[in-house]
């Protein structure tokens, strides 16, 4: 087995309200950093750069501390509140609706990586500013060209898509929805779309299609998996996001970013992705425990093979 | 390798006329029992049982005896006209509406087995009315019980319900697509959808998602297929039908309808349904060769392996 390498995660911390068609939630723990390194925490040793005011909950800083996140990176602003972000989906989850965001900390949030940070191997880019993320890039200065893993999400691609594309010259592995994948490229066929996003830059992409699986597009091959058979759905909220964590947890773990490997780490994601799902928040990844995430690995295998 | 049993198959045949958002066709060969019995071709003797006018183009008859169909079943009307379909998919072939429906002499079909055909081991019944369909399982009296695969679509729902629930009890194999699977079971998830379906009768279920993939459902596991990456979409039309006779016929071919034979099934399926929507009619379904459906095998192999 190999050393697993640190991975590094950025973005959102964030409190949520949740409404689905069937249940409601409040202050819960939400953000796609929070998602994301908890993911990657089942797999390698996690940093997490972000923000937070005085009224991030104790109970939260705890759950990150039991998966056994570096929290230097995540600062506080003891005047500002939390993120607050409040959503609705809506029928049979067809679309979310966005009932009120307080920015608060996060307006102003300019991530600066620790020292101890700078030479982090593999890091995670979650869907804040691309100039945010492009700024984080320029702040890595390890002696090993660090692979780096970018998520964007819709707002970006209508509002800085200049900063985006510049973005996509700097990365390794871009992972974005379907929806967003046409939105950036005008291809209503993701094969295309992924063809068309690795020309715009990223040697790898990865186009998420949510209940229908995911798709891996790289220099060597093309690559698809379907989706873990998911029975109890609760929230999707954050599935991305943990998809994304556990790709750079992943990578991170083995020390490897061939196609091999993406493909397997395609595969951890999209177990650890049908975890989060099943619960609101990130209770049922967090209490879920790496075994139950091999399992589901292997039971992906099984269904898969003829 | 086995002795390949023949395959019988029972549908609709039709003269088309198709447009979609990029291109339009007119008097092309259509029909369910067209699209399945040339995909079963390709694996096993394939037999035909449907009903033609007597303005049936000699050129289409021309096409089935190109595969080595057998006709024998295949009725001409010299009184009446074929069946006439035209219908035009909506904008980025989300959804299709039918323009004109002329049944013609299929108003008064009634498939007939010939005697020859009344022991065939491997019969798909495409979706004609469950009434019709129960009346071929009536019509078979071969020493061994065969295996029986049943399409219907969302009119038979809507309007023959009961008698489809009898068919169910009485089919191996059914396949669906996941909007009649919805119809059908009120069950929005499609893999609660397909165990649902399962407990109506039939031992195999199929729930096939067009560009998604497709899952199936078996009492011994499940399995889920990526679809194959087609980048050329031209006509989904038969897509479905060539889908469900690749499954029988390839059955057919290996003599099995174990698990995993059923899941090479699928494989094989989903490599010949990438064709047909490559072209109009059975253009490319036709002239692909077995050769290509066996590479489209080995690359579904490749694709979906981690």
């Amino acid at each position: 087995m190999p050393k697993p390498r640190p991975a590094l995660i950025i973005g959102s911390v964030a409190i949520d309200r949740v409404a689905t068609p069937f249940a409601q939630s409040d202050r819960i723990l939400g953000g796609a950093a929070s998602y994301a390194a908890i993911a990657s925490s089942y797999f390698a040793p996690t940093r997490l750069v972000g923000i937070v005011g005085a009224d991030f909950p104790p109970a939260f800083m705890r759950r990150y501390k039991r998966h056994g996140i570096d929290l230097q990176g995540l600062q506080t602003d003891p005047a500002g509140k939390t993120f607050y972000w409040s959503g609705k989906y809506r029928e049979h989850f067809a679309g979310r609706d966005t009932l009120e965001i307080q920015l608060n900390v996060f307006q102003n949030f300019s991530p600066v990586l620790p020292e101890s940070y700078k030479d982090t191997p593999f890091v995670m880019l979650g869907a804040i500013q691309p100039s945010l993320q492009n700024h984080v890039i320029d702040q890595l200065s390890g002696p090993r060209k660090p692979f780096i893993l970018a998520d964007t999400f819709d707002l970006w691609i209508h509002t800085t898509k200049a900063e985006l594309e510049q973005l996509l010259k700097r990365i390794d592995l871009f992972v974005i929805n379907e929806d967003e994948s046409l939105l950036l490229t005008g291809e209503r066929n993701p094969v295309l779309a992924g063809r068309h996003l690795r020309r715009m830059g990223p040697r790898t992409v990865v186009i998420k299609k949510g209940a229908h699986g995911s798709l891996l597009f790289h220099s060597e091959g093309y690559f698809a998996i379907s989706a873990y058979p998911v029975t109890k759905f609760v929230d999707p909220t954050g599935a991305g996001d943990s998809y994304a964590g556990a790709m750079i947890g992943y990578l991170a773990s083995v020390n490897r970013t061939d196609f091999a490997a993406l493909k397997k780490a395609v595969a951890y994601a999209t177990a650890v992705s049908s975890l989060t799902v099943e619960s609101f928040s990130v209770d049922r990844l967090s209490s879920a425990g790496r075994r139950t995430i091999d399992a589901r690995y292997r039971e992906l295998v099984k269904i898969t093979r003829f």
